[in-house]
């Protein structure tokens, strides 16, 4: 079974966050891979991943890193695989990576999601691999759906909190 | 010819941006349709665009906006098709729009490009579509070859440049 | 007895803080409903809800949400009511939740409430509410002067913190 | 005619921002004042002018301010009529004003808009005055639908853009 | 044995914070007095207090706040006195109370210390005592140099230190 | 004549921003001097400037820096003498210079006051001066009162503003 | 003759910034090289200059970039030659690439300067060049004096500056 | 032995980040000091620090200080030695110390690192000595290789994380 999907974070550190994407994939039966590699201490490894993604059947890459957040970057500048990017919050509230992964220059795109945002790059990996696949866009309506319960469920919590002028 | 991509911006004022997203789409010759649609001034036009987008053939939704822009975000919730948040500086440098479109909730991704960065949105469009697309791919790779070629001759100006102790 | 306030929350993880509206407009005898809602998880349930709170007799909708809080800006754009944001802290300090909330473009504004600050959202409802009611208002005067004793009492405290050279 | 909104500015400079709130309240048909007052300069005129607002009828305030914007929350803490703030970008990009004016403590709320947003503003002041007043609600839904139409109407511009692969 | 500074909070919560005024104010000696009273809250007490602080002998006045910080500048708009302000972490850091604070429109200085730094305040006051009254100014002095001994007395302790190559 | 107030500013390209101190001063009529000294590429000056501050009967200093302003905060370690620091805007809107100015360490306060806030240095500087100075203190409040004028003034110029529902 | 230096850009738009750098390296008779070279459209450039920058005698390298500025942390990533990053303000004031510069995780340092600040990035490569080298040392101090006459020469025209109680 | 690279901190509180520079210098047997010495309290030493450095024989200063943080640049002012800052948090996330460091005027660098990045600092004095020293030089690509060995061996607990549908 080849990975479609490539998972890579900075430093295994990063994995409490990371893995929530790798968890979307595995829900949605997606094959994936998982790596630590990291734009600054192995960048012959990183380039190795990233000239080879392609011929190798990897789909789409999902990136997460930290402060100075080169990795979607570089990434993206040696892949045409589409790169989604995870700013972790590792200082400044995350802002430092927010700022070096959505901050790319006209040419290389980095598809960035919200600061620890793992779960939705697993979810717009899904999207994306659903383009042109009428069988998976039907599985993430229904894992979107799934997460319309929880609020919907949830919801039945405030109903149970009573006020005296409290209507419903 | 039906459009694969939907470019939509809050307001005709951000025409000079979005378009070269437009640029990007047609340069790659990609059928697209281009419309202006305010989450908060047309919400019911937003609802019946993005609800439909899936059926009508739509398979990558770009949307701009400025302030706390609402629309990207509000089009994710609504359809199965990926989308690409464009942030646009209209104040506050464009962080009020960066804020607004990347922190998105779990569940609800948008693919956020960097501010004003609609170019890379329509490169990131493309690289959707070339998902299982070889030759698009290929095409693709052709574009990003042309812009590294602009960065090599603009290296001949340098070569220009003349200092005593310059050595190249 | 109908609600005349409804309080709109993106997650009920989001009560703790949006409770204190409650509080305020349970003290004040004011009616009024609780609900969570996702801008963008239940969109549906949002523009079913917004559509139709002026009919059902909603004079007021108070609406917390954290990161980019699409919540009170999607609902203040499909009903005439007028629409209390409170920023929710969840990432950035509140920062993300505050620009979302409150850089609202022309022609629909939300009435923006310090991060967190939902005691103050329901004082601003029972305000609006007071306009051109008399004995509301008079209730509303009566509630600041009991925050003013707070103070006042509070000041007490002061009186008995003793140095050599303090003379109060 | 007595007037049922106050504009409070300031400085005379901040009249190019604040008249766009007059506008909204002149096209509404809704009497109200315009002045020029500085929580730092003339604050015995603050004082008199908040601690009668009620009395003299004055239904909303709408102060707005830049910097260390103080003017809208020191006319909220002496006058229980609701008070609308407009942060103005003198500096920061209105950051401090913004902050100076939204971040208010428990007790007294402002209800902020956008930096620089007097349009809201004004808008906002209706829709409280809306409150219990169908007529004046449906004029509010009237305005908010002519805005729709500038959009609707702006997109007929796109229409016009045209490129090769663009299908609308 | 009248005050010669007034320290004031925006409320007892701030004690812990204002106490490092206190404490430099008891330690030069110099009698002081304390209170608690809100910008927003107890207005009529604030300006009771500015108006008349002068006439009561009080020659500067610290003030500490937090989140829209207006106190300080709300006191100084009301005295010739000079106005210390001490901007107090409620949220965001305190950026919100240190903008709200030293971002005064001319006319109406506050002197701004660091966010908490309530020491430094006390500090300043005292140097502002003693322009002009060279006792204080020599106490002022040795108050200092027992800072600086504090740094090099701690400084023996990094010669406890021990590596390899460390050669003091 | 001896100069009881300094003026310093780190590069004399700071003159049409500090010059507004010395107008107060001035206006005011207190003998002043005026220097550029810069922390970095004249320290030594700096030192000996502030090293002797005090005993050439300088009362009060007035310093103003850009970017990572140390002026104010070095020149306020080496004398006992109230410094009050300028941030001045030359990158990030000020803010750099602001945090380099306001966040000094227990022990060495800084009075700061806004980003160009020059005129507020020069009222402050007065303020300071006015200590225990019935004289000056009159003096102080006179000229606030004519700042208040002003705003008297220019609210003549909304009253020639017309709309048809203006009541005033 | 051998270049020492090289000035790395990330695009020849960056040319006016980085040729102070350029200036800095000549005036001191130092021999260096330009090069324009982007982390992401010439990522195999990238590496051939870095993974052979040592060899060829390269000393120090300069390397300046905007937006998400990964240019001198790649390159670091690479070599065990200095790094000096140069911070360029294309968006957000540059705040963006001051972090995403200066922000590098453990291991892998970039030495950065201020924003833009492409003439002190030219200095301390001297500075290091100077480690060990006592004549070059000699000519930075030189140097630095020339600067620091600018300074005082600047000073004469503060002497020219009248007002009648300026004392200097 | 006479150290080479001087580790200064702003207080003792400091040791526990800047200590990561100290374990780079003893790993790489380089010998090294430490003082405390802080720009504010001990002005006069820090001077008769800096002038004397480089007569010392010290040939790199590491400088961490936290909020409004000038001892990197105090220091740099007054000698011809490299100096590199470290920003430390204390404030503010660290952005105070990162902005008063990075931020220096023209002539007068200080080559700043990550905030609490005090591990690089001893990398980058590291490479700072090894400009023409071959031996060094090798020493520190030996030191870089075993940072990524981490890198490779933690990238061994990734291969322990099971998912059903997970690759490797």
């Amino acid at each position: 079974m080849n990975p479609r999907v490539s998972i890579i974070m900075g430093s295994t550190s990063d994995l409490p966050i990371m893995e929530k994407a790798a968890k979307v994939l595995n829900d949605m039966g997606i094959p994936f891979e998982m790596n630590a590699l990291s734009a600054h201490r192995t960048p012959a490894e990183v380039e190795e991943f990233a000239v080879h993604a392609a011929e190798r059947g990897i789909e789409v890459i999902v990136a997460g890193a930290g402060m100075a957040a080169h990795l979607p970057g570089v990434i993206a500048a040696m892949t045409p695989v589409p790169v989604i990017g995870v700013p972790i919050n590792a200082s400044l509230g995350g802002m430092d990576a927010l700022l070096a992964i959505t901050q790319m220059p006209p040419g290389i795109p980095v598809a960035t999601v919200a600061i620890n945002g793992a779960m939705n790059a697993g979810i717009l990996a899904v999207q994306m691999l659903a383009v042109g696949d009428a069988s998976l866009k039907r599985k993430m309506v229904e894992f979107k759906a799934s997460l319309k319960n929880k609020i919907v469920e949830a919801n039945r919590d405030l109903a149970e909190v009573k006020y005296d002028f409290k209507t419903n």
